[in-house]
This record gives structure tokens, C-alpha cells and sequence, in this order.
């Protein structure tokens, strides 16, 4: 069916109207009417071609929420009129080794993202959620809990995510000092995952005026990264920590807070390689790892756990018509803390 | 009572006869005659003060073998006669939670090494192996397994452990992939020792040299790290990779080759900091962790394995009047694998 979206139809040029056909509802697919799509860096990445292997026109977005209003015959798991979330992944081939333990984002056949990925089923690419209308199979569609708002439930989709699944695997529990670095989109939600999992949340930043925010949001402590004695109190304490900057920084700073065996993950992509001194992760049994995102049966048991602790994303509603101001406050940090799409206003712009 | 040994007086002259008095035996202590010391790298930056902090004299030396020749009152592990060997460490406070839980190596007020460390008992400096006698309490004395060749043992208390310990602690068995990085002194032992836990165990190097001998050590590949097509084979497989160079290297390279969930550890410590590529982390979730020499109850694990697997160093035996062409030879990695000071030479010398 036809579908209205925003798109990109170079890496240069602004996000413009745009339409295209969706596919048919298949057997197995979920039809969703989006009433709002959460705006993730990856999105800027993306259109401006910044991560290599943009296909043009590109329609960014994939913190998805909206309402079902066709299911395939043989799908089980919706209804028409049920609430339903879509978040980075619409495919995997669903038969590797990665795909079987529920971890499709490490497909070994490659995921099919929801956007900018090749199409099994019409051999084009996939468009994401600045549309008003997505067809998603059942398997890689998830539940919304009914408690939470709706709009402030699309950026758990993918912020939720990265931030829940690397806290959860390194099994985050009541007691623990978790550090939380950078209070951005994601680091805003670690503080409330990492709080509604019992931790006490110390947050980095090198903000002042962030410090607030951050005890707000949950945190029990605030430390400015740049300060080196505040940085010594907290050497040898850490049972974890997760580093959402993006930036070029010092992770050794960081490595030292750690307890033995301490563990700190990155979920931001410097694009310039970080300068690591392995002394850091050798005294001390440290280690350094990465994420990305979760599987669909982890961010289903996300929100599932968002809806069971209240937990949303603190947003900024706008149009899609302001969707290229949002990007450039983005790349100046100027939003508390996640840009969502009201897609309404997508009608009411034709 | 009056030990003869060698020492560094300062950082730039070379090891040289020095004698000096070692405490009395206490009534936990055991005085070892040192029959062989293995000559680690860490005794060269040491003596050559390039870690910093080195008090001279100097006595270095920490893969000690010997034989029991007198036993305080308390002591009940040891009796006159039995073989001993003692490593990196001699003291630890023994009561931290790192102490408790047999990880001395981590001690929360400070490891007390074999030497260069401050000597609880005599407020001196701790004078290592390099020398023909040594006293030290039984709880960091251990038990040499009857089978192995003693001069061949000695390197075990450093660079066994070292290989052994995070090997262990990444849980290598049976069937899996295991990739170590550098055959010198270190990577020779996590060959033998990956073997011995009944690992696939694949050697990279840039040493066309080293092929043939990889293979008789054990390893079941060989692969050149610098031909990227040979490593590009290998992407994604590997369990665990222990990376025992200390030079600057592209430890990004072999980070792509572990699989999901897999884990990098480094042992060798770079001076430099090593440049990382996020993204080799997070794709794949995969971790870099260090580790460092191992306690002492691991320790004795390691000796009492070996003795079940034969497994020992190569090495070459050599009189502590060549000790310093020895560490010429070690700067231009000319040594199979491990030098191990015939320690009955001290006595001809004198």
C-alpha cells in the first residue's frame, strides 16, 4: 500500500516528504499504523552516509510504536487494534547459531535492519519508521506494555534496548555501583534501567549543568569525569560500568574505577580508535566489551520490565516537519533527551 | 644468614656478584637452597629501572626452584628435603577480599613480590632468585610435582601461571578454538597449556621461523598475521585468544576473529597504549580483559596439571656469569624459550 514517510535522497540534503509502496500483508506480517517513531543518532548516521552503504532514498527511524490494523492470516501473537513496537531489526535468517539463541542481532547471515537493509521479500530496502505505516513480520514485532505512554515508549525500542541488554548480561543487581558515562539519549535511559534494577547509579559527565538532570533521572551520585581527584574517590569501586560516549575519550580514566574483575561496555562508536593501556584491564582481571542492541526476545522481557517499573524515555515531541532542526540540535547535545516524531503530523502535512 | 647472589647496583650497569643476609627462618618460614631461576623480562625492566621505582640493589629473579633445607617450628607443608618453588609474590596482607578469595596477585594493600617489594619482616627490600638461598613463609611456598625436570620447571612459577591462569579462568576446554598471539616465553606455555586442556590451539606470528617449531610445541595451526588472507579465514572463530605481545600490534585484528561472545586476554603490556576499534568490540559482544600472574592456589593447580601432563618450558640452561649476554639475547628474542640460571654455577664462581 502507499505509504507517506520523510526521506533522505542523498547524504546532503535535507529529509524531505517522500512516498512508496509497503509491501502486502503476508501471512505472517503485522500491518502497523505508526503514531510515533523515536529520533536515534544512528538515523544522522545514516541519511548522511557518514557510516558508508547508504541506499538512496532512505527513510531513517526505527523506535517504532503504533497500532495494528491488518495481521497476516497465520499470525498468532497480534491483533488488530493491539499497541505494537518495532524496533532496529524486521529480519535475521532465523536459522544460525546467534539467531536460535534469540540474539538476531548478531545474525550470521546478516540482519535486515529496519531500514537501509536489502528486503527479502521484494528484493528492495528497507524503509523505516518516519512513514505512517510499517508491514513487519509477527516474529520481530513486540508487545507495549499498556501502563507506559505511548510516545515515550518509542525510544526503548533502541536506546531501551542497548542500554537494558549489556546491564542485564552483565547482571546488574541490587547493591551494585554502576557507572553510567555521558547522560545523553542513551545514558538517560541507563540511569533509570540501572536504578530499576536495584544499582546505585554514579553518573559521568563533563556537564555542570547536567548534574541536576542526572539525580532527577535517578542517579545517586554525579561525578565530572574531567575532575581528577573526584575521579580518585571512586578508584577500585565499580561493578560495572556503561560508557555510552560516542566521542573520542579517555577510557583508562574509567578502566581504574573499576573493582577486580570489573567490567565496562561500550555502547558508543568512537569513530577514531580509543588509546587503551592495558595496564588498566590487567591490574584488577578488567575487561572491556561491547553491545549492541538485544534480541527480540530480550526487548520484548525490556519492556516488559519498563511497563513493571514505569519506566519511559524523557522526550521531546515534534513534527516531522521540524525533523532537520532536530538533527542539528542532535549534533549539538540540545535535547533532554530523545527526540520522538508525533507521526500525526505527517497527515496533516498532505 | 649470608646469601650470595647477583644484583644490578643501579639502572645502567650490569649484574655483578653481591652478597647479603637474608632473615632468619621464622617459625612459618622456609628457607629454600635454590637449585634454578628462570630469567623473566620483568627481571629486565626491573634492573634497567624502566617501570620505575626499582630500589637498588637489585636481586631479581621470581622462578625459583629449590630444595628445602630448614623449616620453622609452624610449618606444615614442608619438610626438609622436599622440592619447592616459589614466583612473583612472597607476602600479600591476607585479608582483603582479593586475599580471602585466593587471588594474592590483587591484594588491596599490596602485593608483597619476590623482590624489589618492601619485606614486611625486615623493613628491607625483597631480593629475588638470583641467589642461592631464599626464606619465605610456607603460605606462598609451593609444591613441585616429582616427575618434571627441575630446571625446566622453574618458568613455570611466572610464565605458566601467567598463560595458565586466564585460560582457566576463561573456562578453555575441550574442542574449543584457541588462538594465542606471540611464541616467546609466555606464548610458548599457553600452547602447551591450551593443548593440555584439549584445545584447537592456533599460534599467529610474524616470524616465518617460529612455524616449525609452533607445530612441534603443540600448536594445530600456524597462522602469519601479517597475510590478511590467512586471517580473514579465521574471522569470527575463535573461543578465546590470548595475546601475549608486548610490543605495539593491531589488536583489532585478532578481535574480528572471535566469535560471539568471545573474549581477547592480554598478558604482554604494551607501552604504548594499543589504538581499539570500538566497533571489533561490539559486534560480536565480544571482550578484552587483562591478566596478571595468578594466587597461589592457583598456582599449585598449575604445578600439580603439569605434573599430570609432563608439560614443562623449553629452555636453555645457562651460568649466572652470562646473565647479561642472556638479557642481550632477550631483547632480540633469542631464546627458545626461557633462559634458566643454573644456580650451581653461583658456587663455582666463588
Amino acid at each position: 500500500m502507499k505509504t507517506n514517510a520523510y526521506a533522505a535522497q542523498n547524504a546532503t540534503t535535507s529529509l524531505s516528504p517522500f512516498s512508496f509502496q509497503r509491501r502486502d500483508v503476508g501471512q505472517h506480517d503485522v500491518q502497523i499504523e505508526i503514531l510515533y517513531c523515536g529520533v536515534c543518532h544512528s538515523d544522522l548516521h545514516t541519511v548522511r552516509g557518514e557510516w558508508g552503504g547508504t541506499t538512496y532514498p532512505c527513510v531513517p527511524g526505527h523506535e517504532i510504536v503504533g497500532r495494528v490494523v491488518k495481521v497476516g492470516a497465520h499470525v498468532e501473537k497480534f491483533k488488530e487494534g493491539d499497541t505494537a513496537g518495532v524496533g532496529c531489526m524486521v529480519d535475521s535468517c532465523r536459522t544460525c547459531a546467534n539467531c536460535k539463541e534469540d540474539l538476531e542481532q548478531f545474525c550470521e547471515k546478516g540482519t535486515i535492519f529496519t531500514y537501509n537493509s536489502p528486503e527479502k521479500q521484494t528484493g528492495g530496502t528497507t524503509f523505516g519508521g518516519y512513514s505512517d505505516s510499517i508491514v513487519v513480520d509477527e516474529a520481530f514485532v513486540l508487545h507495549i506494555p499498556q501502563n507506559l505512554d505511548l510516545a515515550a515508549t518509542a525510544p526503548l525500542l533502541c536506546a531501551g534496548i542497548t542500554t537494558y541488554s549489556p546491564l542485564r548480561h552483565n547482571n546488574v543487581s541490587k547493591g551494585q555501583k554502576v557507572g553510567v558515562v555521558g547522560l545523553g539519549g542513551l545514558g538517560h535511559m541507563a540511569v533509570k534501567l540501572a536504578k530499576g534494577f536495584g544499582a546505585h547509579v554514579v553518573v559521568f559527565t563533563t556537564s555542570s549543568n547536567k548534574v541536576e538532570d542526572a539525580l532527577r533521572l535517578g542517579a545517586d551520585e554525579v561525578v565530572n569525569s574531567k575532575n581528577a581527584d573526584e575521579m580518585k574517590k571512586h578508584l577500585n569501586s565499580f561493578h560495572f560500568i556503561l560508557d555510552t560516549v560516542s566521542a573520542q575519550h579517555d577510557i583508562n580514566a574509567y578502566l581504574l574505577l573499576l573493582k577486580r574483575d570489573g567490567n565496562l561496555t561500550q555502547v558508543g562508536v568512537p569513530a577514531e580508535p580509543l588509546p587503551l593501556q592495558v595496564g588498566s584491564l590487567i591490574f584488577g582481571r578488567r575487561s572491556l566489551s561491547g553491545s549492541l542492541i538485544g534480541g527480540i526476545k530480550e526487548t520484548q522481557e525490556m519492556l516488559d520490565f519498563c511497563g513493571e517499573h514505569n519506566i519511559t524515555s524523557d522526550i521531546e515531541l515534534i513534527p516531522i516537519q521540524n525533523i532537520n532542526e532536530a538533527y542539528d540540535r542532535l549534533l549539538k547535545s540540545d535535547v533532554k533527551y530523545r527526540f520522538v516524531i508525533d507521526m500525526a503530523s505527517l497527515k496533516q502535512a498532505l
